[in-house]
């Protein structure tokens, strides 16, 4: 099964793609989208459009993991990300792949054990739960490994949950 | 020219398609979409994804007018309704189309003359510029008509002034 984890930014957009093979979760693609110089915001949403829509062609993933709001932002910001976010659910969606989304304290918990890590934290255990030789260069890149990340850890324990069950 | 106008909102979606010809403009198309009763908010987004894919390859429109949102609603209804817009506007611009935002007040001052008219009042004057036998059943729908007749009449001025300006 291939994840792919989105952390959509209006400026940056982290993605990465995570695939899990003997029950063992492996990278095969991480990176940002860089949007900080586009001025035109539907230039901005048409970017995201587009990566995301290759990302999906290229790997075929069957799910998309995604950050959910945490409602502390301006009104203004939560409306731009969630322009943001609607259009990586379209191009999802369209693709047929199932949405799920986490909140930010959960994908820390999953992550690293710890509800309320540090992005640093979630940064070096990403690093060593998948054992990357370098650290990602920015936040953007390991919270999308995270989200990606907490998706297979959740599926992996209901289907636990599910294999005690039918003892 | 043909535009499509929408009003994006997370329970109901306004849509209108609206030809200019000869300088007068025209209803092709116009209706609501409901997706009150759809309690997925990812199927939500899909209908949205759908509804406005179809309108566009079956109508072929070059502009997408849409409502930019007054920040007057919570943080989070802000952020429901920017994903609904994200994911009108990711399917305009994968289709080519062009992106006009305009504010609430710009909208009804451009039908009415009144930037503080009634949705009652937009719904009338819609009815009459468009001369339509019966008044459409939702402000919704008169919305969706409402942004789609600011864009031609703001254009419409934009190439006057260009026009005087050759002289």
């Amino acid at each position: 099964m291939k994840i792919i984890g989105i952390d959509p930014g209006t400026n940056i957009l982290g993605y990465c793609i995570l695939e899990i093979k003997d029950k063992k979760p492996k990278i095969i693609k991480s990176g940002v989208l860089k949007m900080n110089k586009e001025k035109n915001p539907y230039e901005k949403l048409r970017l995201i459009l587009e990566t995301t829509t290759k990302l999906i062609e290229e790997n075929k993933p069957e799910v998309l993991s995604i950050e959910a709001p945490f409602y502390s932002k301006n009104i203004q910001s939560m409306h731009k990300l969630g322009r943001a976010q609607g259009v990586a659910i379209a191009v999802a969606i369209s693709q047929g792949l199932d949405i799920y989304e986490y909140s930010p304290r959960e994908i820390k918990q999953s992550v690293t054990g710890n509800g309320n890590a540090s992005k640093n934290q979630i940064a070096a255990m990403v690093k060593s739960i998948l054992n990357l030789s370098e650290m990602p260069e920015t936040f953007d890149e390991t919270d999308a490994i995270a989200v990606a990340l907490c998706h297979f850890y959740r599926q992996n324990r209901i289907a636990q949950k599910k294999s005690y069950s039918s003892w």
